[in-house]
């Protein structure tokens, strides 16, 4: 392939490589972090995130690439969904290549070969998730490798020094994930620690221009503790808010109830993110209560599984009824596995276990959540985020297309 | 992506995806199958095979797409490596998903998204060599599946029909891959056994204009089994001749001593195809005793194992000494996988178990067989291939980059 030096906007998107667009937006890299709102629609908003590494139009989802690599995807072509941001996982880069070693290979962005926007999560969450928790006290917590056993400790500061070294654009503040459920008391406690370690993020992470530190507002299911997380992460004066500790079990019901008075407790001229969130649904329903940022292993994760999102809801592609129809997935979508593939194919290489079907599906589903968050934008922009919201809705119940 | 229809010349090489040269190339559908040698260095030819779906030039690797797939990339990017004809497996397509279902969806090349030629094995030697056989006389082979353990039965005549449904460009004839070693008289009944497969394999392909049937030579290591194959061969006259039952055991310096008189044994003014062969200097020393075509599985499968051509021999890219190394594979090499990442990014993405490392990896080894192949043409056209082929063997001998 030869470089491009055309402008920007003479050049077709699909032979826009990443180190191009690093090439023709080099000149902007002076430019700070910042956040405008374009236009809302009832309490949604769509606006752009501005950062020297590009712009992120809102609301955006970031596609999960926890190792250095959004699965079974190469770089380009995340970026041809329209994925403007990708997230990475402290926890799995810190133990395995090590963030010292990928600052000395020159960052993150070069060493996976994505020049646009990264965030990183502080590496709290995997923590306490992954069961490798060995002691958690005020300072930070000790935990074990899963890749060779040994011994790590994670404090707000070395959070905040290992999302330098990987060079992240949107570095997360060390936190506690309450668990669900959880009593009022342990939900007061943890939300106070993550609170305290909040402000410990803060300091440690200092002024870095072109960087931006997001504090993740917790408090389980209860207002009271979601509004006293949010007055101590206001006094810290973050970049940007995240709302924590829901996607953990408690159901779609109960984290639009807490969806309903959490985005307001926010400020209203940052981003708000909710984290690890979700089912194409969850991210209707979560624009229309005010999100601005999402991010998910689903849609990577169920391409890997045959799990295919579109409009007409999930189609289960292992399925046998899809052995010989000649269809594509959804004959309105312009991915390649849509445009190129039929049913018949992407049925055979799931069945025949061809790394080709995990490309294939994980595009596709990342193309959807895409263009979903673009017909979000689009819908907010022009005030009809209800109508948008009830066709897509209406869409889904019809199901997938009969058998052929 | 947006459709081209700009002329063939005026489209970069990296931009060009085969559904939009199989646009171009449209008008010329109704060409049929030749060869013809441009120019000859030594033993070694380089020429063209012209077929209705594209040309292929020679000296040409073919990469196995086994399951429709060539495993862990996209067609369109299999072509950008320069590869100009794929091969399929007969046996694997009959069992999963099934010749008819294939035909009744348009054929493989539609099926797998390929657009340029095709050469289909016969499905002989697999139902031989993955021990499903049941039991082989004169009339063919009953085997039982290793998908399900279903009952199957090959013959010529169902192999020819099978290659058929598929679409295949290149259909091989029906033989048995005599095993090595054999004693000459068990080389003598099995070859002639499948001089009377060949006869009725041309008999049942019957006459298919921009179709192409290849006879296969067998004879193990004998001379004179071999020169009476291909007289028996001859007799059928193929459009292309295979030298078969090589690679399977005997090493490089008998299949030399083979090659060494079994291409002359062959019309000079076909296509020989030396089947299953093999590792960069197979390839090189093949050339240079008159081989036009190869296929194999080492690239890709080496790829998904960690294991890289390159100029300077095989590279382990697991080996710890990879881990900091920011340089690239092969500095002169020009695939994305030299291009964009470093060897501590390709070593990390394949000790993570990383999708992306079988990815890159098996893309870098297609490219570097396919530029070895444009480099053999190119000396043989230029007629300096002994000063090329010295070069090549040097420059191996250099070993790997010292670790930095």
């Amino acid at each position: 392939m030869q470089k491009i030096f055309w402008p920007a906007e003479a050049v077709p998107k699909a032979f826009l490589l990443d180190n191009q667009i690093a090439v023709l937006y080099a000149a902007d890299m002076g430019q700070s972090f910042s956040f405008s709102i374009a236009a809302t629609d009832g309490k949604a908003r769509t606006g752009v995130i501005k950062t020297p590494r590009g712009d992120i139009q809102t609301p955006a989802f970031m596609p999960v690439g926890t190792a250095a690599t959004v699965k079974a995807m190469l770089p380009e072509n995340v970026r041809e969904t329209g994925a403007e941001i990708l997230l990475g996982n402290t926890y799995h880069l810190m133990l395995r290549p090590g963030a010292e070693r990928v600052a000395r290979l020159g960052g993150l962005h070069k060493f996976m070969n994505w020049q646009r926007p990264i965030l990183t999560d502080s590496g709290g969450f995997q923590v306490m998730s992954l069961k490798t928790l060995r002691k958690m006290d005020e300072t930070g917590v000790r935990f074990k490798s899963h890749v060779d056993g040994s011994e790590h400790y994670l404090t707000p500061e070395r959070s905040m020094e290992i999302q330098k070294l990987l060079g992240s654009d949107i570095v997360m503040a060390f936190d506690e994930c309450t668990p669900f459920p959880a009593t009022k008391k342990q939900s007061a406690d943890s939300m106070r620690l993550s609170m305290r370690w909040a402000r410990r993020s803060g300091d440690a992470f200092g002024n870095r221009p072109g960087h931006a530190l997001f504090g993740i507002q917790q408090g389980s299911v209860f207002k009271d503790l979601r509004a006293e997380s949010a007055a101590a992460l206001r006094e810290v004066e973050f970049d940007g808010y995240a709302i924590g500790g829901l996607a953990v079990g408690e159901g779609q019901a109960a984290m639009f109830e807490v969806l309903d008075y959490a985005p307001a407790q926010l400020p209203n001229d940052k981003p708000r993110y909710l984290m690890g969130v979700g089912k194409p649904d969850d991210l209707v329903g979560a624009v229309m209560r005010g999100v601005d940022m999402f991010d998910c292993v689903l849609p990577s994760r169920s391409g890997r599984t045959g799990q295919v999102f579109t409009r007409n809801g999930v189609v289960n592609i292992k399925n046998a009824r899809h052995a010989d129809d000649p269809r594509p997935l959804d004959d309105n979508c312009t991915c390649p596995a849509c445009r190129q593939y039929s049913r018949a194919y992407l049925h055979h290489v799931f069945k025949a276990q061809e790394i080709i079907s995990s490309m294939l599906l994980t595009w596709h589903n990342l193309h959807y959540y895409q263009e979903l968050m673009s017909g979000l934008r689009d819908a907010i922009a022009d005030g009809r985020l209800n109508e948008f919201a009830g066709a897509f809705h209406e869409q889904r119940l019809m199901g997938d297309i009969k058998p052929p």
